[in-house]
């Protein structure tokens, strides 16, 4: 366990399952595009999920201009969540049970990015980290659609991993008793793709179609 | 499209997504028991993944009675949002990619739990929906680990359900071009359970364990 990189960032309840370094921060959120997005509109708490990216120290998000979750998030302090269930945790005493995970959660404010040369940089970025080789055999960009669509990205200066590996934990007496404790992993299963009924006869898929791999 | 249980409920961008059935909310709430819990503390948003399950029109969460955002939660505005992602859709055009997904939204006041044996009951339904049989199996739940559990629940008056399917709707023009295009569907896959080292010998898995679905 590194330090937390603030107060609010500390990962208060089980600190034994925090981890605040790069490496592990980064790879979770490398490993899941969905996020959860908290924000306060009008003194109310909403978690909007989104898909989310990440470039170097920061994690970027982008929807419809016409977006009310994003423009309550431009300037605004935000939570950003992302989570990777990894199994159930069966143990002797229904107390103990748990799930194996990996979460991340950053706190910060939200900056638009308005700059569209900018913005078609990140979209190329966000395409290629998921399916590389794409972005340059789709229909280009056009400023049209920059300008419908609004960006933003929180730096990774307040972000705190938790991570659950590993067996239950029970009672020492409880291990005596003839119950059946462990794990059941689960992993997020990548199917056969699906062409479109409408493309073109004879298009083949991509690589990046057919090696497609998340998490 | 059913009609929305309030304003602050209706889904805002790309309401032909919108659903506010029963049916639909509880088979997505069923389906991932992961829930992103969105609170405030201090003004500022926190969001903080755990598990949650549902009983009929209320779903619950719980944890240490030392949890900060459960003791944040009580009888304050919280918003709690469950996604299941189904794939991946790739279009001809950047702007029109998106990913097909299931995900609900709750918002109201959190309520506490505090009958101790209301709080098993939940437990119990808790632990029975994921695994049934298994309650009773268990080495049965003490007086000082419910009360060391601190159990919230939250009405589904104001529920709201978003949900994408199908392939990619890209612009008329754009399906002239020889682009790959489709889906890369995505599961939930539980792989083999992996017994406790500790395990009494003999132990066989039960039919929870073996039979375990979710999604």
């Amino acid at each position: 366990m590194t330090e937390a990189p603030s107060e609010r960032t500390r990962v208060k309840r089980l600190n034994k399952r925090a981890k605040y370094d790069k490496e592990t921060v980064h790879g979770i959120l490398d490993a899941m595009p969905i996020c959860s997005v908290g924000y306060v509109f009008k003194g109310t708490p909403y978690v909007t999920p989104t898909l989310q990216w990440r470039e170097d120290d920061h994690i970027y998000w982008h929807g419809s201009s016409a977006s009310r979750m994003l423009e309550t998030c431009v300037d605004a302090d935000v939570c950003i969540t992302v989570t990777i269930i990894d199994g159930m945790v069966m143990a002797r005493a229904a107390f103990h049970h748990s799930c194996n995970y990996r979460s991340v959660m950053v706190m910060g404010k939200a900056r638009i990015i308005s700059d569209p040369a900018e913005k078609e940089r990140r979209l190329k970025s966000f395409t290629e980290k998921l399916f590389p080789g794409r972005w340059d055999i789709l229909r280009p960009v056009t400023a049209q659609e920059l300008k419908a669509t609004k960006m933003l990205s929180l730096s990774l200066d307040e972000a705190s991993a938790k991570v659950r590996t590993g067996p239950p934990g029970d009672d020492e007496e409880d291990y005596a008793l003839p119950i059946w404790a462990g794990l059941i992993p689960m992993r997020t299963e990548i199917l056969a793709p699906t062409p479109d009924a409408r493309n073109l006869p004879g298009l083949l898929p991509p690589d990046h179609v057919k090696s497609f791999k998340i998490g």
